[in-house]
């Protein structure tokens, strides 16, 4: 019988046929208007902060997103922290943070003074449980002026961070009424999820802000870049102001009346960006079609399937992800060896948040979802030009 | 006789002739590699994070300014943030800032939890006068277990932030000599002297760590863009580390073992660096050119001088300065009102820090020079492509 690394391998390759070739996890691919934009801007000498890209990429990710507002800045995380900042998180507060996520949805937290405080996540979303949660500050917290508090730290429990995992949706419907009765905040990372709708709203327009990333790495990328999407538009105006150094408009004067950030995102990115922006919906198909393809490939291997998106969502397939039975998790470091070392490359889920030196003192509640899912959960080539050619 | 607007007027005209031009103050002039490098980028698709660029803006950096080492990040206010945290800056440390700086210095101060306190310049640099701070330290301050403790506050004043002024370097020399008696850090902003010189040593590259810009309104730009420099391979990995998520480097795993920042810059903004530097010879020789020029210009009329390099100095004239004689500061609105109307940029200095809100009460020694100096300076146009041509 062929071990299980071999038959990973075996599988990944009825797609990535070529041997001599390095598939990476996930590449930018520019096939459109990158070049036409990218020389418009050297040529007209508008490479950084002012020139028509800037308001042309926040208008264009603003009518895809459905969102009313989006600001553009110098990254996603940047975009969570200014978002945690607007919506008033204080010193001391903690915010409620998926245990299985990148690092910088707690560093943003952190960036406030404030303490990321992990939950646990359901596997059939990979974001946060709504019903695990429930329970939890039920048990663990009381309302006091109308604010959350967390019992055993005495501390206020300001808001909360839902983020859509490898660009599928978590159930932030759900989650949006237990942060309604905890009166919770909620500001959405949907850094991976350009492009995943939940009942055809768009992710990342749930909360009282959301944020995306365009990371290189990202379905779209500006190099680095990253949009607040709000429907208020004081919290977008605030948010404008305080990324561009607050200052205040004047014909001559450098006046900023409160403490800034130069967080606004270049216009050579930005163009870059309503480049990428005009072929997402080939990327997102491409994408949907490489998940299917996919999932017949590992069809036939016991123990192992593909996730995909739940029902009533739209997932835009960001990163492909197979995941282990528990039978068989004690493979996965031989998969990850075995599939990079034939050139194709996968990663496991990030470690843990709790697992990281810097918060592992932080508040947490029993994670035994995340922990399952970091044990088996691997990421898999996801490039749209694995099916799309220039 | 003619009023004094009009004479500025007439003589910004003898160099910026067209009157259906408008000069902006300063505009970046791409006239080498810009396009091949970024074209480079795009067709190989590395734009972000990992890419050749960026090593090389690095190297290219670290051999332009003689410093061992230079770290890429986002931009000069990331830099100085990482600096003074890398420099040890503690929550509740004073640092010493020049009132007449841009913002950014402050607000990366603030960054660290840390208060700016703000010190007077001398007229003959626009920098920090080290004579009169040396005068108030000793009159304010004592040694504490070797730390400089304010009388006042308590509070211990950890480093100080040296500023070269438009390109023009500070007497570094003499205020590290200060910075040293009272065992104070020094981090040196040099956002805007990329290309100046203190007795043939470049600006930035005297304290334990400098920083540079390359924002869109400096003598060369990545769009947005910033450097470390230091001396210290520690401090140089170190500030990697953190400016890159302080992520381990591992095979697949993402590990980050301290708080780490998303920092670094974007291979497309640092492949229009490398291009930039190639062509900074000549950028300086065009400013040095008009700097002449402008002196000339302006030798006839009373009251009104050009501002000039000191001694021992090279200055890369990145924005030219006029300097009103204190008996006509009262027209400084009125010749600003003249010259932009005319569609010739003109600017004051920045608002001095202690006059903007968010740092009124922050602590300061008494300021004449810099209230001097900010009723009577403004900024006049200082492209390169005023004598350069494509």
């Amino acid at each position: 019988m062929m071990d299980i690394s071999s038959e990973v391998v075996n599988a990944l390759r009825q797609i990535l046929p070529e041997e001599s070739v390095f598939y990476p996890l996930h590449e930018p691919f520019f096939n459109g208007n990158e070049w036409n934009y990218t020389k418009e801007c050297l040529d007209t000498a508008w490479v950084s902060t002012a020139g028509k890209y800037v308001d042309k990429f926040e208008k264009d990710i603003a009518d895809y997103t459905g969102s009313k507002y989006a600001v553009a800045v110098v990254n996603g995380t940047a975009a969570l922290h200014i978002a945690l900042e607007l919506a008033g998180v204080e010193a001391d507060d903690e915010i409620l943070v998926p245990a299985l996520t990148f690092v910088a949805t707690s560093n943003a937290v952190t960036y406030c003074n404030a303490i990321p405080h992990f939950v646990d996540c359901e596997e059939k979303t990979l974001g946060i449980d709504p019903d695990v949660l429930r329970e939890y500050l039920q048990k663990t917290t009381i309302l006091r002026n109308g604010l959350c508090v967390n019992n055993q730290t005495g501390r206020i429990i300001r808001g909360i961070i839902p983020m859509h995992t490898f660009g599928h949706p978590v159930n932030i419907e759900s989650l949006c009424a237990v942060a309604n009765e905890f009166n919770l905040i909620v500001i959405e990372d949907a850094a991976e999820s350009l492009g995943s709708y939940i009942n055809k709203k768009h992710t990342g327009t749930f909360g009282l802000m959301g944020v995306l990333s365009f990371n290189g790495n990202k379905i779209i990328t500006t190099g680095g870049g990253g949009v607040i999407l709000t429907d208020n538009n004081k919290l977008a105006e605030r948010a404008k102001h305080i990324t561009t150094t607050s200052k205040i408009s004047h014909r001559w004067e450098y006046c900023h009346d409160e403490i800034g950030y130069n967080y606004r995102l270049p216009n050579i990115n930005a163009a870059l960006g309503c480049a990428q922006l005009e072929q997402i919906s080939q990327f997102i198909a491409a994408k949907r079609q490489l998940y299917k393809k996919y999932r017949q490939a590992f069809q036939t291997i016991s123990g192992v399937k593909i996730v995909s998106e739940s029902k009533n969502n739209v997932s835009n397939y960001w990163l492909q992800t197979i995941l282990l039975d528990e039978s068989i998790n004690g493979q996965r470091d031989a998969i990850l060896e075995a599939t990079n070392d034939a050139g194709i490359m996968t990663r496991p889920a990030w470690m843990l948040m709790h697992h990281l030196a810097p918060y592992s003192k932080s508040p947490r509640m029993e994670l035994p979802v995340a922990e399952s899912l970091a044990r088996r959960l691997i990421n898999i080539p996801s490039s749209p030009q694995i099916l799309l050619t220039k």
